[in-house]
């Protein structure tokens, strides 16, 4: 397939929960249940039957002491390695370095991931979350807006309850890209004694000023749209139209203009269709961001965007709490963390006491190439996590 | 005033059309109206009692060899020097520039600046364009999205009459930000015998893909209001939401992360409504967006921002036909204009016969730096203009 062709194709996997440009992957995975009868958030709210689904690959040594936990991104899931079924088009995002022999290995480590609270993808096969879009036990209808709010320090904590139901005791490393990198540092911060040594890729400890304002960009269209209704949608048409524009912005900032300049060109949608002639004959960007959201946009619930964004803004995990061994892994061409951002985050991390090692994600991809790219990072991920 | 507060008076004083963070200005300017009985657009359809805005400093020598022409940015206007009044707050946006004994000398020059087609302003004083808010002589009513797909090359040839009834035969220079480099590279491309030189600021000749889609994503939240009503509703509340939600995008892009941290940081906005404990408890950035959309929407229409948004994208003056004096400043933190697209640009231009100096101005406001910190470059653009 042609460049371009290829690139559209990357970004249609990305769409499939989970999924990756990858080619196959012999490691097949299944999906797991972890329930919490109750949960109280940071918050101080309480609500009943926490459900979040995990997979794993690899065993437990006998001490407990091999576990690697993956965290995912924004719009990710847990489906970070293997298939689940060798028919599967696609693997998880990042299969190209989680497996047996590959950087993290399987074969020597019991990897785990889970999908966090408020996860995007609740119409997704194979996602198991709590929600807004979850139905209230207390009710028998779904949350809605009355869900309470909820943060990354919530996310890893109801992690914590699945790695103790799992008796493990201590981490050998958390590894995640983008929010799942806000829950490596949330975690380090937080648990730093069972925690051994992390590995954020494109993100910083904390949602700094610009990031919050972005996300609010990226949820605004939802309440614009009147079919969003103040959240109550659940019986109705939902909000399609605000999710898609959501989904448009999101996508924009997680790229960067060589992305868009490779997929698309600056080129017209459809011939004989000249965007000079008419307001509605569009570009192929524009078509094709369309098409990008559209895609998404099946698998998502628009409430569960606004809880996750709020998660995202609340981030705050405090670097002088973090003092482990850091792999930094950042893209130069990153929109959301910038280069200059992330030197801070490690100058921040490096005061207090942390040792620091980094490498850079190249590629047209921005901030995508913390997943598209990753497989760049691999032998220093081995060479680290192996240590 | 400290650096935070004085950082949001530049902002809104940026939202006033025009007008721009400047200290006292003796240079008085009136605004004047240039009328076409008829235009026929590049597209081919004609738009019937065109006008435009225009103001002016200084006078025009005895060969009319003096004359310097400044095109406005996305969201600006003609009002790019002097006060209209002594009394005004702020003068124009890049009064730090041009005036009297200033880098562009208005003793020495003839500057003068017009108003676009589809100017966003139209609830400003002082502005006059012609757009779809505009009264069709037709039928008595405002043209809506009736009115024709116009380009930056039809803003140039309005201009173009413009300066044709001066008796102008040849520009000493055309100096624009942004959307005014677009018309910059437009004019040089278009009408290469009467540009002498041209400084396009913070600009590339062409919309590349990613701009494109970005503009898509500025314009969609328009669409998605309810009372956009297709673009009917001059008779009816005209989309505010809408248009402020379009307005937070485009001005998220514009500035950059150093920005929104000294201006706003990661604190809630308001002491007592803590963003962890209910989703509409907000950051300060959030609210200070919104204030800053809820400003510029004053003045501004829906419907010319979806024809300001299409004329941008657009915009593909042929670099090949560009064979002049070049004098290209740049922000290295531009998120619209990226320096790696800034420097293709440059390349394509001196390939094509072009002399090109460039010019770095730097500044936390990104994009921005090129109206806010113009006056870094103030003893290069004398050397350029004068030589």
């Amino acid at each position: 397939m042609n460049a371009s062709v290829r690139s559209i194709a990357i970004v249609l996997l990305l769409l499939l929960p989970g999924a990756a440009f990858a080619q196959g992957s012999d490691l097949i995975v299944e999906k797991k249940t972890f329930e919490l009868p109750n949960y109280t958030t940071v918050g101080g709210a309480t609500i009943k039957s926490v459900k979040i689904g995990w997979e794993s690959a690899g065993s437990l040594n006998a001490d407990k002491s091999n576990a690697i936990l993956i965290t995912h991104f924004f719009s990710g899931t847990s489906h970070a390695f293997g298939k689940y079924a060798a028919s599967d088009a696609a693997a998880g995002y990042w299969d190209a370095i989680i497996g047996p022999g590959k950087a993290i290995d399987t074969r020597k480590y019991f990897v785990f991931s889970s999908d966090t609270l408020v996860n995007l993808n609740t119409n997704a096969p194979n996602v198991v979350t709590t929600g807004p879009a979850t139905v209230n036990p207390d009710t028998g209808k779904p949350y809605g807006m009355s869900f309470p709010v909820v943060s990354f320090k919530d996310f890893v904590n109801v992690q914590k309850a699945l790695v103790d139901s799992l008796g493990i005791r201590r981490l050998r490393a958390v590894v995640g890209a983008s929010g799942g990198g806000f829950q490596v540092y949330e975690w380090a911060a937080s648990y730093p004694d069972m925690v051994d040594r992390i590995v954020p890729v494109i993100s910083t400890p904390r949602a700094d000023a610009y990031l919050i304002g972005w996300l609010d960009a990226w949820a605004q269209p939802i309440r614009l749209d009147p079919k969003w209704n103040g959240g109550d949608y659940y019986d109705k048409e939902p909000p399609l139209d605000g999710l898609k524009a959501a989904l448009k912005v999101a996508t924009l900032l997680a790229f960067q203009w060589e992305w868009a300049a490779k997929t698309f060109g600056a080129g017209p949608a459809e011939e004989g269709k000249d965007p000079t002639k008419a307001m509605d004959n569009q570009f192929k960007i524009q078509t094709g961001l369309d098409g990008i959201a559209a895609a998404r946009a099946k698998t998502i619930d628009a409430n569960q965007f606004l809880y996750l964004v709020k998660a995202n803004q609340l981030t705050s995990a405090d670097p002088a709490k973090i003092k482990k061994p850091v792999l930094l892994l950042y893209s130069p061409t990153d929109l959301v963390f910038q280069e200059q951002e992330i030197a801070a985050a490690a100058g921040e991390l490096a005061d207090a006491g942390s040792t620091i090692e980094t490498g850079r994600l190249l590629g047209p991809y921005g901030h995508y190439n913390g997943v598209l790219a990753i497989s760049q990072a691999a032998d220093q991920i081995r060479a680290f996590i192996d240590r």
